[in-house]
């Protein structure tokens, strides 16, 4: 498979728009849908649905905390079975809705804390590969790409789930293969050395990390961002880019 | 088909609790799974789900305005958009999660506003049976028999629609065929009327309303409530009166 | 007192933007701020009641329906002390903030449907009128001017409840001074007629109905825009026609 | 000050009940009051205020984490910015409203995650001595009593804030004046070891811990609980053996 475009889409809510989803639509393989507990309600939902079939994009579930004020980027202490069933219902949420519009959900990538909670905590991360996994249909997981990708594959392996590793196209890496921390200098790329990254990628499989050092990381797709004009200017670069 | 007993259920909501479902379960035929609009969250809805399969009893999604503190008992002025994405929301969140235990979504029976709107409101009826004809697995509607069941088996019949009417078990009917308003006296029977209400629709199909008319009721179920232990002995008494 | 400029704020909510405040708040003398129920949340209301205070600005409480995802906009059927008890709750939640920021709360302006409500139902109307009134700072209500004022101030006379009457800058009136419907053309002026009708509410004291009729209609303030830059510079153009 | 009793109460949410507030309202000195974010709603407050009057209890603001359906029980991650707007927010809703019914706000004890996490992280702790401290009339801040309680008294005095120590009745210490954790056997007093823990407190000022040790701990205020007719009961008694 060669490297996809993913993107974060389908996160208005009711009176409040957010993201360019009309513009960015064109230009991406896969969506990322927002469920509604963090993001979205279930017109938006519909809506959102409906452009990423007029666009022929692959649909993902983008399930979150139940935090729509923190917009999901607060860590939420969830017992594993809660945690599991909040996942299921935002999943069985969109597959439902994508079904009754012609359309089928594929994966499945968790939002922001969530996100993050899943990749840093080993118990979270089983709970949320054995969610997708007990799912009725197949889903593919959607995770960040890391030198622990070796790992993760295994243990969904052992549960027969699928993967699929995105890199970040604006972010710079450290040398342990993490996002560099927003709070240092260069964190997030500029326009230039973001397409340097994604040219590397593509070419090499690999990414340069903030010390210089060459890191090899296993790409399935990479994460993109439409919440102003540059960011989708970028992605229809990247698009360009990626197309050659 | 003979007379099935429909009930409320997965109420519960986080650390409050509601109903007797552990006690109802066995002596009901359709449990009315809230979806978490209204009352029930993604855990509540597992576990009613498997209550529910441990009984043998056919599932309906039972959704609702979103109004928790309201308990979905007052209106919400929704657009016909807003309605239909968010009844195939609900539906697609109890569908999904059925599958995921291995059972089957059978039927929808809209709550407490909700369900009064679609009575009293041909536009909304029109938009509930919209969106449950629509969703991607044929679903039943459950909705109140009246002496308008006939216009409204004709509204659902041109869109392909099956319905199963219902009739209060403890509730006294006005002539109208309409529920005596709970601000009259005589609103809600006691045990002993309720009794004689269900054998006379079993055996009879019809009811003796209020001003002592009879009145014939397409009845294809019962509504009966667990909210306390009286409700439930009320429950075991009708399913044995049924079963004879 | 001379003619008020008052404009919706402060309904961002966590991620999400709407409103231009900080353009906005320089040209207007009365800050209608949501409370946390229909937009807001108790960060937003903390900056924007800052951003009052830099600015001079009289602050109201906006409370409306809690209804997040209509925004307010879709009616709810509350009970009296249901409405009563929303009401109260929102006025003390931005009351005590204010006054942790060294701010008085001055008036209150239901939203939405709520303010809808509050004009055209009786009953909703003395409900509002009677929270703020029980209020325990004496606080205004500011309220739709239209023929009635006259009955609407007996009504807050008889509580002794202060009342601010307020005309819209942009809407067309119908010859019974209601807001001529959204659905009919004209319903909103364009900026040149939005400013003919400011001048003339100023000089006379009247506005022109959709019909060509002169009507007579008490106004303390008007409500004015700032969703977008061609409503700040509107507002900025009627705050200097007025100061004239 | 001698032993006072305080209670979590106004836990009822809409339609959900929870707590016997009535039961035990006579026999507490100070009602922990939930402000509406993990738990109770304006109505379901603006009763249990009442119910406060009519037994001549102190109030105080239960503020606790936005996550009605975790009933605030679970940690989000919040900023200081927002667990400031969040903590002041939830005490002038109830201010105002205590202020309307005649009644004097006089303290703030947070609930659930919030509780432990101000126990656990210097910093949150700091955020909200510091809202409590700002608003803008003065209130006590009740807390756990540990062995840090000189430390806390320190921080507290350092902003002049005065604060109330609390003791759990119904839980076992361990040595380092932590609660037992729930997981552990005997970490939940019988009602014999339960009143003569009360009793030590009382004549002594002290508790004994898991393992025997003689802790001297500050007691301000005895924690109950009345979720139940036991708890009732249990309240009465330690009411008696209080008032002796």
């Amino acid at each position: 498979m060669s490297l996809r475009l993913n993107c974060d889409l389908g996160e208005s809510f009711g009176s409040w728009k957010m993201g360019l989803d009309e513009a960015v639509m064109p230009y991406i393989d896969q969506a990322n849908i927002a469920c509604g507990f963090h993001a979205g309600d279930p017109l938006v939902l519909q809506k959102t649905l409906a452009l990423a079939k007029q666009n022929d994009v692959t649909i993902g579930a983008h399930p979150g905390y139940p935090d729509l004020v923190g917009f999901g980027r607060r860590s939420i202490k969830a017992s594993e079975a809660e945690l599991k069933a909040m996942v299921l219902y935002q999943i069985a949420a969109i597959d439902g809705m994508a079904s009754t519009q012609g359309q089928t959900l594929t994966y499945v990538k968790p939002h922001g804390a969530m996100y993050n909670d899943m990749m840093a905590d080993a118990t979270i991360r089983a709970t949320i590969m054995q969610a997708v996994s007990e799912y009725h249909r197949p889903l593919v997981l959607m995770l960040q790409s890391t030198p622990q990708a070796e790992r993760h594959q295994q243990e969904a392996d052992s549960i027969g789930l699928e993967l699929w590793f995105e890199i970040f196209a604006d972010r710079c890496y450290d040398d342990d293969g993490k996002l560099l921390s927003r709070t240092q200098p260069g964190a997030v790329h500029n326009k230039e050395k973001m397409m340097a990254q994604v040219k590397q990628l593509k070419e090499q499989g690999t990414v340069t990390t903030v010390s210089g050092q060459t890191l090899t990381l296993r790409a399935d797709t990479l994460c993109v961002h439409g919440d102003n004009m540059d960011g989708v200017n970028a992605i229809q670069d990247i698009r360009e880019l990626i197309r050659q």
